[in-house]
């Protein structure tokens, strides 16, 4: 089976110019297949204001109405999107924009309203898995904003991470798949004031007893379970770090099902 | 060898949702391989003014600076593109969005600074006629923005006309490719203020007259320049008309080389 990198990056990496281009400098060198996932973080709330549209936040996420959504499309699957594929194809690697819609690449549902009603935000369904297989076999690299659309003419708003994971399981059917969560510290850290504290692996038993300690809690625990949902549905290898953690100089925190 | 419509549509079709909606219906109806190609004409100065940011327009086209190639990359890439995608996939059309830089699509060179400096304005240099071939042989229809890339990182606006003209000459080496300009008119008329005064056939020989005559002049001049220029490079078929000249129901101006 080829191999197969997913690799999602978060917010502070695409805010700071400087370590973007470093992140993209070391994926553009990743020997195997590759596919990069990424969301805009903080961008899409600066612009609101700029455009001065009211942004209305629940527990951390966006309530996404039609301007805001308008927004995302515009900085998630335009500029941030088309900036990084330019800049990837510069370094000689094949990139290729896409967002959920294009070759209906990532199918969702509108997140069904239960107390809280978040608008334009989607749920995944489905991969087109056999669209992704086309790209990655003959040379390009799929770079996946975090957008979907409902297949009746809808783009929705999408969770990075969820579509990261959702990706590497679909395409653990055909690959050999490292799914990379690369975001602000060099890993999981047992103690959140000392960025040398990586959690070296994280094992179901070990994780369990993090979240008792609350060493794990709020944000992470949805991108833990994430991680090992992906590892229970195929995927070979979970690794959250640094940026730096894909050109191997970093230290990361290695998620596995079982105790070595 | 199979048949390939490359139909390009201008701004007044995008900026009316009736309008467009309409053409993408007919146009998803399109039975052969086909790709839709779009500019953004108004909605980029719209936005520019409601983000505080200066247009200037020298001869009816965009001075590009970097904040105005941001404005086009996010509409043109991104919120236009996307929505396209997603009707489209509605329409039972597997649409796929390409700007220019994806998958090397379609490359350009910064124009050369003569009397006026354009700024990130791009001339086309060649089509990576192989991604085109693996997306239309394997169901998918693209959908060209107006942006290419100079393959070392800059994205560049470019003219819808010409990325339309450019590839559908660039394939004619693989298909048989009819050409169609959708604008606001139904053709090229004989009197501007008779709607109904469509010329139906011009070869290079009512052309040279029609120019004398002033019927055809400033800004038509290019286009049909490039119509010939394709046809002249194996394009079968150039026909320019309103948005519902691709259903069969409205009449257009046909290019022909050769008087019949």
């Amino acid at each position: 089976m080829d191999k197969l990198a997913v690799i999602k990056i978060g917010g502070n990496v695409i805010e700071d110019a400087d370590i973007l281009q470093s992140f993209l400098t070391d994926f553009a060198q990743i020997q195997s297949t590759k596919i990069l996932v990424h969301g805009g973080g903080k961008k899409a709330t600066a612009m609101a204001n700029q455009m001065g549209i009211p942004v209305q936040m629940v527990e951390g996420r966006r309530i996404t109405d039609t301007k805001n959504l308008d927004i995302i499309t515009m900085l998630y699957g335009g500029k941030i999107n088309k900036n990084i594929v330019a800049q990837l194809q510069n370094l000689g690697c094949n990139a290729l924009g896409l967002s959920g819609a294009d070759g209906n690449a990532i199918q969702a549902v509108k997140r069904p309203v239960k107390t809280i009603d978040y608008g334009y935000v989607g749920d995944v369904v489905g991969v087109n898995t056999e669209l992704f297989q086309i790209l990655l076999k003959t040379g390009y690299t799929p770079v996946c904003c975090a957008i979907t659309h409902n297949q009746k003419g809808q783009l929705l708003n999408t969770n990075a991470d969820t579509i990261a994971a959702t990706l590497a399981q679909s395409l653990s059917q055909y690959f050999e798949v490292f799914l990379g969560y690369c975001f602000e510290k060099q890993g999981v850290l047992e103690n959140i004031d000392n960025d040398s504290s990586v959690i070296e692996t994280i094992t179901p038993k070990k994780y369990k007893s993090l979240k008792a300690e609350q060493v794990i809690h709020s944000g992470m625990i949805p991108k833990i379970d994430n991680c090992f949902n992906a590892l229970k549905n195929g995927v070979s290898s979970v690794k959250i770090g640094a940026p730096k953690m894909i050109a191997g100089i970093t230290p990361y925190t290695s998620l596995k099902l079982k105790d070595e």
